[in-house]
């Protein structure tokens, strides 16, 4: 299967990685062909660079790894006829950090980041994903001492089953399907309690398990 | 130590229980002296039945249990002088049900219910708790197969210690303390997603727990 990962940083990074390390063909896209970081990272890991466009038009899967101030931006830079009919997983949070921190949600209420992206490119298969944690566990979730949640939420059900199974690939033994995309609106809620337990506990590496009765 | 709790919900009827359970003196607070559930309520579990402002003048220790959209209200009616120099718990959440389930948040970004409340009432040392959960869970954590997480958020640190120890003598044997009152921002966020994991899980008989690399 072939990946698209959209955005450089941390993120980015990291699933590009475990995507390599689990043998597929990943293209990192950036705005420019040459984004030195893209570069490098498809040099070390056999992968390839390429702009936002390239990288998800060869794509059967594109990943949404931008900052979501500006991912919208970027998906349209992708181009909304190379998102036709792919799986997007949106691991974006829509974070305003224009007072500092801690941030505070841009899109809140109801709305969320995922449902804009969704509207925005109405024929793509948005699955939001992996955004309620650090970009170290999302691809290891095995180093945490016990098994914990990560969510999907979605309105393709076909498109969310795929995305189950590649987070069972990174080691997610059984997302927990919270239902259509608006569900989002949840899972980026989380975002400011989550930075504050950032602050409380002194560490990002840390998440959240349900416990429900038994 | 004698514990006004204000409000005749599920919430009130609750924690008012579990305080008596414990030995405390309990005065459930409504609007008006003869409220049928709170004059029931004292009948049976050997407590009294009063108004807001009744209730807060004979406690040392204030819960804020009303509904989230009316707690300022209620509040008032205790009156500022009965609440001050008082710990007063607030578990209420600012939830907005004009359009229906799910709810939204009606305070959210660089504000909270906790926050003003505070404003409102200055002399009171808000502390935000148990807001993250069902009622039947507030005071029987040991209902759940594995310990899970309780917070408290405030600006006076002696107050939170009164609250941790009435948490743990609830069996929250140790709660999280997230910092000042503004964490309450991040635990009143959490409801978005409260709301959307008790759809998915279909029981509101859940909570979280905390995981961190060890």
């Amino acid at each position: 299967m072939h990946h698209a990962v959209l955005g450089t940083g941390m993120v980015g990074k990291a699933i590009a990685t475990k995507l390599r390390s689990l043998g597929h063909d990943v293209t990192m896209g950036s705005r420019t062909p040459d984004n030195a970081a893209a570069v490098a990272w498809a040099a070390e890991h056999g992968g390839r660079a390429a702009t936002f466009a390239q990288a998800a038009a060869a794509a059967d899967v594109v990943w949404n790894c931008t900052n979501g101030a500006g991912s919208l931006d970027a998906l349209s830079m992708a181009g909304a006829e190379n998102l036709a009919g792919k799986v997007l997983l949106d691991l974006a949070n829509p974070l305003d950090f224009s007072q500092g921190f801690p941030p505070v949600l841009s899109v809140q209420g109801r709305d969320s980041l995922g449902e804009q992206i969704q509207r925005a490119f109405p024929q793509a298969r948005v699955v939001k994903t992996l955004n309620t944690m650090n970009y170290l566990l999302m691809v290891d979730p095995g180093r945490l001492p016990e098994p914990t949640d990560v969510f999907v939420s979605g309105d393709d059900g076909a498109a969310k089953a795929t995305v189950v199974a590649i987070l069972q690939s990174f080691g997610w033994a059984a997302p927990v399907d919270l239902g259509d995309l608006s569900t989002a609106r949840g899972t980026e809620a989380w975002l400011p309690l989550w930075v504050r337990l950032y602050g409380a506990l002194g560490t990002p590496d840390f998440n959240l398990k349900l416990v429900r009765a038994g």
